[in-house]
């Protein structure tokens, strides 16, 4: 049973269309973590979800908020409640502590379009596998 | 009578639209020169519409060609059409003689995008009001 409801909307159909309208060299900043052998797949997405919060909601104040059918402000709107939706249903004391625990792990990393929803979605992967599992064991330091 | 027809299409309502999709701190580059009283308006057009025709064409490049009602990639185009349009109209000899002779005129700017439409715009401006007159002096050095 996914802990989580639904959280992951067609919404995610919109990001080729969100890269394609974004330029190819812009710079999106989000602090990220190497995926690791020691690190299970549940507790990266506890220290990622909130980065890509971040990320989304600075990226979001980039643009303006048009009444346009698909404007690059509504798709990185939908995409941010995506995330906020799994963070919400994440978060827990447990989660807390092992983030505050580990914020060494994390890099400075500035991504083309590209690379960071290609980050994404496959965070979004890692989610939906977390979702279909039932074992969640806790999280401890690599 | 205007010396290129009507080279300023619809599409520069447009602008607007691509202004709110565009990252309101992406740095467009664009090469140009001050106005100054010494330099009739027509003059520094012949310097600047060049000059936005190379900005427009490398900054097409950074988004991809989406069959979509109004893509930045199909905007950006049709703004491009216009500036060549005037280019090629505004194209001679003794033009392309003055902006050799002038090219120590040009800074560098790097301009986000509200900015560089805005200088956009008043080109567009400039070149209507130059469309309606008759007074085409030569451009000598200021
Ligand atoms: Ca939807």
């Amino acid at each position: 049973q996914s802990p989580c409801g639904n959280p992951v909307t067609d919404d995610v159909n919109d990001i080729t269309k969100l890269v394609g309208n974004l330029p190819n060299d812009y710079r999106i900043a989000l602090r990220y973590v190497q995926k690791m052998d020691t690190l299970p797949n549940h507790c990266w997405l506890h220290l990622m979800v909130p980065e890509f919060s971040k990320s989304l909601h600075n990226l979001l104040q980039k643009f303006s908020d048009m009444s346009d059918v698909l404007s690059n402000y509504s798709i990185i709107n939908n995409l941010t409640r995506i995330i906020n939706d799994i963070m919400s249903c994440l978060d827990s004391e447990k989660n807390k502590n092992f983030r505050k625990e580990n914020l060494h792990l994390y890099e400075e990393g500035r991504f083309i379009p590209e690379e960071f929803f290609r980050y994404f979605n496959s965070t979004i992967e890692v989610y939906k596998d977390f979702a279909e599992t039932s074992d969640h064991s806790d999280c401890v330091l690599p």
